[in-house]
């Protein structure tokens, strides 16, 4: 499929605002994409790194919900939680996201579900933090590799 | 009482970062304050200005609840909407929070109760946004007024 090779992640850090934003497109519908994101079984199918296993504590990806996950892998366990703040269907889910190894952190995410037509989504998230330094953290400690690995099996999960 | 002079509202808005911060001391002890701040029974008798009524649709502040509420007064009605991402008793809250008027709008709001003695709370809560122009533009609106007077309602409600 030619149009693998054109799917990149785009991760831009702008100076004036402390946030990271993803840019990436799918050969795939926005429902599908949307989907992909709400439905706990497919979420633990593609988020996080492959070498890591994805246990849902819970995932209640409606306006008003929550959710807990754990990444479990080479010895390690990582725990993630937040909460849906909105829920649009096949448009956009605003939520918040705390690593617990730095359980005083908090982010504000938005991903916005944009149709480009002939089947293919542009999947915009932001993730918004209070401090530059967080930020420059966050992206200096190998987030990057994370979600590259994260949407390549996002892709595969969408288009197998 | 001679403290209640000294009890000023402070509005400070950091120009690096797009976020409000207001600091408020409280002649009550942090449980008091944090008390009035997640029984909705409280909470309706101080938040929003003294000329609207407030009206609870739902208000479940715990890590994971989420709340929704109505201010009306002056032939008016809005409505605000939220998450609770967490609530540490006695401590700290962080929530979202949407004014329904402008949907597409978000704030991650955290209040930090810090213990000062002497049945004394300073509470710290910042408001953070993802631009400049929204931040400004919300506190060019009025919102120092709002703020001023809910602060006033808190405190005679807790040195009643």
């Amino acid at each position: 499929m030619t149009s693998t090779r054109t799917n990149e992640t785009r991760i831009d850090v702008p100076a004036d605002v402390p946030l990271v934003r993803i840019t990436r497109e799918f050969d795939a519908p926005p429902a599908r994409v949307f989907r992909a994101h709400v439905d706990p079984e497919l979420v633990a199918r593609w988020l996080g790194p492959r070498a890591m296993e994805m246990r849902i504590d819970h995932y209640d990806c409606r306006t008003g919900g929550s959710y807990r996950y754990l990444h479990v892998g080479g010895g390690a366990e990582h725990g993630f939680h937040g909460a849906f703040h909105e829920v649009r269907d096949g448009e956009l889910i605003v939520q918040t996201f705390t690593w617990e190894g730095m359980p005083d952190g908090v982010a504000l995410e938005k991903l916005v579900f944009t149709d480009l037509g002939d089947g293919r989504t542009r999947l915009t998230a932001t993730s918004l933090v209070d401090s530059f330094a967080d930020r420059d953290a966050f992206v200096a400690g190998g987030m990057e590799v994370g979600v590259r690995e994260s949407y390549e099996r996002l892709e595969e999960l969408l288009t197998r």
